[in-house]
């Protein structure tokens, strides 16, 4: 087994470069589509707080879904479990990560947290129990990170919001089954400035740094999640964190992880260390191909798949 | 063969009376909910001109989907054919009225003009072509039947508007497809405007006797749709006019019909005459249950099944 | 108008020739992609009993799903209606024609008696009520046909079989939902037969006369169906008789209506005349492309639409 | 944390055991029905070797779909990795088990290996590459068990195949798209041969044991699985080993596990232990209702979640 190191890092990043080229960059937007392929990095965070990175692990990008994981966070510091759990499900959908067919089929209720769907359940609970939802989350993620410029990119925001025709029906479906209480238009507006948050791989292995560390922020004594909801996340981002490839990632990477169509990923070893990388290139599922590719020859190298 | 008459129609509604209370009134808004089941009315309008009644044949009623005929002759009125049927199918659906599940499926173009999500493509194209849609229709209502006072039912238009969550997902799932050009709010409103007609079964017959007689309304002689364009409403009526019961009716009454949960069916002879009912009470499928069981009578006295 | 007469027919035929070649003829089995796309043929038989026809309208072809409509005449002399319909659906399917989603969803009961899975549910009742089914069917088109030359293509049965596959996928499904009596090879062999049955449009007219004639065949005095089941069969075939393409068939033609692979057609104008057009090029939805143009044509010259 | 020991298991049970007649026992086979509800037991095999057990964990039992991973294991000893995973994928389905609507949709190529359809095709794989793949299977698991008396049970095996339509439709279906080689009857007695293996808790625990210790069975040296593989079928359980309550189990139990109908789970720590549980009745997703109960108090009180 080889031993973490900035040195390790950069050599798998050297040896996983020419695949950055081989993946598409998301185009649904202009702001996404502007973002040049070529970036690559990935930083490391363990358990004892050392960080390690490689490549370009100080640059911002947009996390976009992985931001479905702080929201979820966040809902479960205001809600009782079962509150949240009987408007959302726990299982992988098995259907491209916008589908309504299955959304109409299983009356309202998302599949999962990570799902468009019930991402925007989740910001509509929050919507209802948060004064300032948007605030509220940027001031969670500056204070997780140690951060205070750490901001939303208001243009991604908003041509996301010009281009929210299916957010809109899967959230007017979604009322139409009595599942979304608040203002269509002002939820997504809170998701769409959510899924704009402007983070490093640096800033994203620091804030998640407590799902590896039984739900306890890197440099605090207070956890901001129970041992029990730390776990529930872990668990559900192995099954449903990947769209529709969590099967084929367990299955090459075995690690609990999210992604977002800027290209980053989030993994996480519990117990041991928080990992990001980003490379903007999608593959068919929607997950950085660079980045799964750089996660899979870590796992080989440091022997840390959990299976 | 019973000959058609006044006596025919009335002992028919006898017969049927029972079954006006096994239906169920639709109750997804409380303006039609509070409907009496007890309504029974027909009215038939021969090609010569001549009308016969039995029961509550003028009493005006919210005609609902029956709209749905009238919006898509004045489309035809506006477009080229092509124009129209590259944006709506001519099959019937094989789904729920308000499905979103096939809609998605095929990439945001609705079966048929019957269906909702088809209403709402041709109501987005009347919105673009005509400059005030919802006088535009009042106009040409009133016209066929020479009936100045028929009118819109604006408690259940707004009654409507208020439960339009579905109606709007299919609206933005359809925008998200490119296939819904206007303000999805705006649409909406003149789409329940549409529904919300109320209209008598006398009315009824007199308004729809163009697609008995070729295009040309009772007392003109300047047709609003060519042979071909009523020939190719009729063959519509028949695939997908009953919801998801057409095959049921073709095969009970064999009739080109279009029903509305407001109880109403339009059913047209083609050459020989229009036939109105209404019975409030619906079957599973969201027809008349006493309506089509009428008309089934009807069928089988006078031997006017087009079959 | 035009009239009818042989040289009207040749006519069309002349003008439509240049679309035998834009279909594709069928090629899931060597029997059927063996076959020239180049036959072009029709014959008219009125209610009179006069026959009109043009170019090879005696060569004989496979007549394939055609044959699903003898198969439910035969059961409709067999079963009482209800036995019939309590087994299999009146409904247009909306999905390809040997589509299982459906027949899974509405847990094995097909939506109607021409679709695949429909038809081996009726091959499965004849199975169980007729001693000698294949021949019984023999005996029954010969006799429509007063043609005992008439019989079925055991190289097109056997390589159908042969490639039977998604078949037994359908009558096993239907059998783990307890809607198939019988053994399924068996009655999979008899259905194979029926298809194969070889007839020339000739021939087809004739056989289907019962359908234009209130259901007494040419020559007879006594019906084999009654009024009202021809009816019923009439109205079937208009909402389901033409695969995926029903709507746009009644649109385009307007005519009850039965296609097969093979490229036969066969319409029916109810009281008037039966029509059988063959061309072995197929469009998308499975029905012959120039035999379809063949009768909206004729149906355009003689303003026979339905409606 | 508590520690691991006989009497912990004891407890465990005791807090269960009014959860045994909450479950539903597997009724679609007389063989299964008739199995008591109130067995109830469980054993854990430690890395070290060390065996733990309680309530009725020596009494074999029907392991059912259990035996999928057997399959994969066997099948990995025989074909290639890309062989393999280009016939059956690795995603969860997100669909009952035995749901077809998927395999059509994606054209019979399975979404992982422990559904029925992705066991079928790795049984049509050890079809043709094994001379007696029921002997060949026997031998494998008296040998991982080191228990000669280990065999099937052919009431079992042979009800199955009784009602095995469903399962034949699947296997059809798979032929129709290429992707089932073998005779379908032939595999489908070697698939429930299979599910027929009766086995206990004891044997089970030891069976899987390669499954937590890098894919070498107890007391040998040579590895039946490369540590890749190993942890390749470990990802598929966690993600796919539960039907479709995979998710839910991850959240609650966070263990690779795989169920089957009679009423066992075994379920893999991988580096640490082994844990076989039994309890007849099932919860809606069709996985042992008090089984999951145990390991769910299992997993907290040892702290041993892979989360």
């Amino acid at each position: 087994m080889a031993e973490l190191s900035n040195a390790l890092l950069e050599e798998i990043l050297q040896q996983v470069r020419p695949l950055t080229r081989q993946g598409k960059v998301a185009d649904y937007i202009p702001a996404l589509a502007q973002v040049s392929p070529d970036y690559l990095g990935i930083a490391v965070l363990t358990r004892e707080g050392t960080l390690y990175q490689a490549g370009d692990a100080d640059v911002r990008f947009s996390i976009q879904s992985i931001s479905k994981v702080l929201s979820l966070t966040l809902a479960q510091t205001r809600y009782q479990e079962q509150e949240i759990w009987q408007r959302v499900g726990k299982e992988p959908s098995g259907q491209p990560f916008n589908s309504l067919v299955q959304l109409e089929m299983e009356r309202g209720k998302p599949r999962n947290p990570f799902i468009n769907a019930g991402a925007l359940v989740i910001c509509d609970m929050l919507e209802t129990r948060l004064t300032a939802p948007r605030q509220r989350m940027l001031e969670v993620v500056r204070q997780l990170c140690d951060e205070p410029s750490i901001n939303y990119d208001r243009y991604v925001a908003r041509s996301e919001f010009d281009h929210s025709a299916r957010n809109a029906a899967i959230a007017w479906l979604m009322k139409s089954f009595g599942n979304f209480d608040n203002d269509v238009p002002g939820v997504l507006q809170t998701y769409f400035h959510y899924c704009s948050l402007a983070m490093s791989c640096q800033e994203l292995a620091r804030c998640f740094f407590y799902l590896a560390n039984q739900g306890c922020p890197l440099g605090e004594t207070t956890p901001i999640l129970t041992v029990r909801q730390t776990r529930q996340i872990n668990a559900l981002l192995i099954t449903s964190g990947m769209y529709d490839g969590a099967g084929e990632f367990a299955w090459r990477v075995g690690m609990p992880a999210k992604s977002g169509v800027g290209g980053g990923i989030i993994a996480i070893i519990p117990g041991e260390m928080t990992i990001a990388v980003w490379s903007p290139g999608l593959d068919a599922s929607g997950n950085s191909l660079a980045g799964t590719a750089v996660l899979e020859l870590l796992s080989e190298q440091l022997g840390c798949s959990i299976f």
